[in-house]
């Protein structure tokens, strides 16, 4: 898998994709992810890539022109399943989203920043927009980062032990129980008898059990 | 505002606070980010964090002493607001707790990693549990950069005017409309002649409409 982002920040990213699962899925060759410095695009001189909007107002917008570009050039090399833009009006991102996502072959995510893109690049170049959530960032890196995570974690082999992503919360529609590690007794403050009881079958039904309680008590709303 | 960020991986958050509005509102004295490394607070030589869950299963879980020994230590040298964990299973942000959140003195956000933390720091450490969406991450860390960007940019003066922060999406319940820039005309695509028009007026009125427009039909759901 390769992913492409697009952004006028690209050292926003720098740490992000050289540490930990990330790195490794890398260095596994799972997944390839390339950052574009946007100004790299820019037909003009000061790299501009952003000017105000028309029509007055506060924010800068950026201009359709390198990243049409950058896009076109990236299009041309390969074929790509979706070209992505993170902003809060979009589809928000969900498990069964990133699941779908990590079984295509190259990705475009393209970052906001300030106030947005031109408009003309959601309507001609964009396939697809995603929200990570009802709130507003500065810039759209962050978002990117977090698609890129959720997806990347996914794929076949980049998590040490594959069961690991399968008994995440969401799967199954379920919150995961809750977890406890040593010491058994921290101050007074113990681990349910039954995780140490060594009963297999009961221990997993009753992590079911607390699955099922705390998504009720919680998120009643991921219930069928 | 002062935020302290405690992680296992605290390396991952390097890039993130030295760019953009978040280095900038630092610099302002607007706010402080300490970012912890979990590892200081371990016991042991090998500096661990994190151990074999009790009762099986796949992933590791960070432990309660080193966590419990930061987050005291913290609380030692000043009062906070709220020691936040983000969690996919925590109560989802929204531009409504990121707008609460900014008016707070001091915050502790926890970064979970790996299967997440020992339940017993969230029954007697945690004060709020957050989710920023509907999806596994492989840590909180990113998480917890959205949180603190979402909240930081709506500190009064840390954006370079203040109105952009009130005109974004959520802010009034209505999505944003859609942002246009030069050129005008883009390959035949044309900017809206309304925006053109100087119209001002016009165009704020063109603008409510479109950003109703868009939430009806995107997000019916944020309408009264």
């Amino acid at each position: 898998m390769r992913i492409d982002i697009i952004t006028c920040l690209p050292r926003l990213l720098d740490s992000f994709f050289e540490h930990s699962i990330l790195k490794r899925a890398q260095e596994g060759g799972h997944v390839e992810v390339v950052v574009h410095d946007l100004r790299d695009y820019s037909l003009n001189k000061q790299r501009q890539v952003d000017d105000y909007a028309f029509g007055g107002g506060a924010g800068m917008v950026l201009t359709i022109e390198p990243i049409a570009r950058c896009i076109r050039k990236l299009q041309s090399e390969r074929t790509y399943d979706e070209v992505i833009y993170v902003t809060p009006d979009g589809e928000r991102l969900n498990q069964k989203t990133s699941n779908r996502l990590s079984l295509t072959e190259n990705l475009i995510i393209l970052c906001g920043h300030y106030k947005g893109v031109d408009e003309r690049v959601r309507t001609h170049f964009i396939t697809k927009e995603i929200s990570i959530g009802d709130y507003v960032l500065s810039g759209g890196e962050l978002a990117a980062c977090v698609i890129a995570d959720s997806i990347i974690r996914l794929i076949p082999g980049v998590l040490n032990d594959e069961t690991s992503a399968l008994t995440d919360s969401f799967q199954d529609n379920l919150l995961a129980p809750p977890v406890y590690t040593r010491p058994a007794d921290f101050e007074g403050w113990k681990v349910p008898d039954i995780l140490l009881s060594g009963h297999e079958a009961k221990i997993s039904d009753w992590r079911f059990q607390q699955s099922l309680e705390r998504t009720q008590a919680r998120r009643p709303d991921l219930l069928p």
